[in-house]
């Protein structure tokens, strides 16, 4: 089996994550260079996981010539540079979603791929978890019928830093944790005409002094009529739990489940306690992997990418709608939302 | 053990289970009279049940001297007609929600009971239930520390008759199907400020010639700035279900199953298998009856009902503030609906 | 429909039950008269249900000539002497199990009973739990295939009296918690050829004191060569926990939960909780109701009791050898049980 | 971080796996030899996993200088030679269960092992599975007391086929299923001092041709006094099924599921219904690559192997007790199996 030369860009927790994957845990990738701008940061990982060259200028990783990939894991702010380096030198991206928190800077990053002819996939691995891919075959197969009504709930176990709620960087918090879902509803629905949505700062107060909102609820109306809800918050208090539901014509399906392992325990004080999952890590720990996995197979077997700049684009026009609607009060028209 | 003397009006699917249990399942009490309009049913049930007295009069039957109280399961636009009667007869009244469709009807209604100073109890079953009064225990005890989100679906198996989803008869389905979801919104978490609602013909084409819809999704408002959303669904293929969350500040609740019996099946075809419940009746057969037995023992001893008039009003003001919303398209204060 | 005139001896913490049953949950039965040895017991269950007629001798009402069939809940020990009693009168007789602890008593009760012909019915609760009996049902249907195995748990939430536990009274664990147990065998399996046990006293030290075991594991081989196994435990702490499981040659089928109510609670501290179940009677309760409307409807509509003395005999039969296996560690052939 | 250069004998459906693990999907592992005497197979694997060298002759990769640890997937009946050669290289040896199938052949590699000093760590791949894990983490926790009794399920999908099941190969159904219950019993409650068992031919007629059984129950008693029990199919049509539980003073725990997907469908034919799981390498798939890891681990930081060859011979040990008491039909004393 041959193996692709990937460059890393981007050591924080998950570009960590991702650098024992792609340098041990994938059979088809063999993790050449990382980088990252901060301090021995990417020595010190090049180090631990054997990678023969390291930088801290991820410019010098791009243009390595040994560097055949670009797996891009930068923070959001930083994307568009990578991802345009990185495709005019016609090297196969992918990119952690999302794009980019403005869609004038998607905009600019779709054309830079288009002109570029690199192939480019978008990071959303919740698509790659064997829930969610089960679920879709399910569908696909018509095992519910038709798709009528998308449900989907997302809850932290925790509340994030102030720093990071701030809208300014993480977009708030509809599109912070929603915009998964909002792939997801396009990923089983197709496009979405119309979001309303409700919102507010009920948990924890503190974060109303930057802007942010803790719990919110959002109502889709899908271009095919069909209906959807997302809701979300950040309190959610007893575990990382991440559920969706499709309600066919014929049946519906449940993704997602509370148990990070398959034990129940039961006592005279608990009654029946299963451990819930702690956060994403545990959640979708193999669903990142596979997502690596499938990019490395695409490259190799010059296979389209699943999930397009395109995608992280609509996803985040949703958000942005989704968001707009909570301020408004008003129902917000996704396509006006530019 | 002292019995109540009862009267029943209306005996169609409910009244009959009703008068079972009012005859033979429910300690407290004692059928003596049963009333229906329809040929010869109340002189059938009669002897069914053992009942002494029977009447095709439902005013005959609040008469009579022997009816200490009286229960009311007649069609919705007559609740008002026996309602009135009975109180002015200063009987303790129990009655089937909704009280009326129309708010002014049940403004009527209030200022009668409230003259009369009888007894006047509203029926809304599911308070009744096992699982939502052992929640509302459980949310009462702190277990989950404040609530902040309310979640609930509401799902029947098949479509009902053409005749009977009109709107003009059923009130629509926000409405008809919604009002147990606003009741418990209400119980769970206090007044609602404001609805926003979508909804669609989207299962049963057939609906719309009737002017109604088979799936919506609702969001609340509390007055308390807490929030909530109601999605119901036609075309819950799979069994019915009915599934209610409260999400607090240190933890959730959830309340409602699938199973009908507490037996799983497992097979080559079909994978893990339960029963699913077919519908109301099998899933809120208890309740019912416990709802009854509520009433008898307030009589009785003279307790306060624990759902009155305002309870049926403000359920069916939410449910009236939905419709509108989904109509127009706007967010609806409760407190306008008028 | 007519009202079957029961009178009801021994109002223990069952008896009780069964008085609420009889008298008012049970449409098809009348409570005329109750009967208890103890003080004022009688008289003032009586006064409670309104029943007519108390006594203190069981002689005294199985001879009242207004009572058309007796329900007899006294301790074991003074079973044949009601149940003789009673059939001599020719009156339809429910007796609750075991129907003694010595197959010769047995063998006396079953002849007064043929010699008699009155409809003599036993009591094994559980065929009777609404799980049970969907199990039984889809069983007979074909949709496990052909039974081949029998598993059966059993476990008590917390230990019994030193007195209550004595064998000399109880018979021992294997058969004061298994006769449910071998019931059900038999019930799903047919009879029960040879019998394999271990046990011993782990959990409570205190039990030796008196002779008893608090946990024991039964090996079982069907007459027709299919296997079985039933765990008992006297030290189920977290909850009364009554599972049973027949594997089929298609499919498998289990009954039994641990939910009291249908509610999930998950919080920091507790995972997820289900409420579990405390004791028999929450699990068992309609199943009790169920049984004595079962009887009534079989004495006024004549027709074969589902449970006979030959169920309790034989029941009692694989316990008593399931004893002696455990006690001489020998397989012992239930025929050889006598 | 450093990599153990591993040679791999054996590569049948498992030894496949583990080639792909020790080549792309542990850190800790570089796979640089594989071997197996059928036709090209190693070289084709070598080549699929970019193994630098391959062998058909296991001796010649045992001897190979650049290999420093050895796994063993080769057939039981090889183990011996393997393992005898490879320790007396003094090189770090892994070999799957059961290490033979005569404890004189156990013996053997037992004394060539200690002579040799070289680290041995034997295969029981339930023990490295999150759940299994986990629960004994919870046990030493003392989160359900004391532990007394020890229950185990294990069902396979699927008959085997007459050649494989032979008991002359196997050692029998409750050796070649029964052995890792076993070791599990073992792990959590310590030495089993007796064992009785039935078993029986009721689901595969033609299994009785060869001579082995489909469905057994074998009852344990610990050295402790404390008892288990562990019930075992070849029938298992629903899905591969590996329950667990261990019931403590203070609660109980239960290892395993069913669903290999965290999906549930609801359609009206199915109920409610999640997939259930194929076989053993998708539910013990991570518990295989935890196991290797955790062999390189140990050999890399010169760490005692938590699984060593007593483990291996006493599991065989209960495993022959069993099958001699279904043999015999009398409790078989494990001490006495030699």
């Amino acid at each position: 089996m041959p193996r692709l030369n990937i460059g890393l860009i981007g050591l924080g927790r998950l570009g960590r994550v991702y650098a024992r994957d792609l340098a041990g845990r994938i059979p088809e990738s063999r993790l050449v260079a990382v980088a990252d701008n901060a301090g021995t940061l990417a020595k010190d990982i090049a180090a631990e996981f054997e990678v023969p060259r390291s930088y801290t200028d991820a410019m010098a990783l791009i243009d390595d010539p040994g560097v055949d990939a670009i797996v891009i894991v930068t923070p959001t702010d930083a994307h568009r540079e990578h991802v345009l380096a990185s495709v005019s030198k016609k090297k196969p991206t992918f990119c952690e979603k999302p794009p980019a928190l403005s869609l004038a800077e998607i905009a600019t990053m779709k054309r830079a791929i288009e002109q570029s002819g690199a192939l480019f996939q978008m990071g959303f691995m919740r698509r790659f978890d064997a829930g969610y891919a089960a679920a879709k075959k399910q569908i696909e197969a018509g095992r519910i019928g038709m798709p009528l009504v998308f449900k989907a709930t997302s809850r932290d176990p925790f509340r994030p830093s102030l720093e990071y709620a701030n809208p300014a960087s993480s977009g708030g918090m509809l599109l912070d944790m929603g915009i998964h879902d909002f792939d997801l509803a396009r990923w089983f629905m197709g496009d979405v005409r119309s979001v309303a949505a409700i919102g507010a700062t009920i948990a924890y107060p503190e974060l109303a002094t930057v802007g942010d909102i803790d719990n919110a609820i959002a109502s889709l109306t899908f271009t095919s009529g069909k209906l959807g809800v997302v809701d979300l918050t950040r309190s959610g208090i007893y575990g990382y739990d991440i559920s969706t539901e499709i309600l066919g014509l014929e049946g519906t399906i449940r993704i997602g489940y509370l148990r990070e392992t398959p034990i129940t325990i039961m006592t005279k004080a608990g009654g029946v306690a299963h451990d819930t999952v702690p956060y994403f890590m545990e959640r979708f720990r193999d669903a990142y992997t596979n997502q690596l996995q499938n990019f490395a197979q695409n490259v190799l077997q010059e296979k389209a990418p699943p999930i397009t700049i395109d995608d992280g684009m609509e996803a985040l026009r949703v958000g942005v709608a989704a968001t707009r609607a909570r301020e408004t009060g008003a129902t917000v028209t996704v396509a006006d939302v530019r």
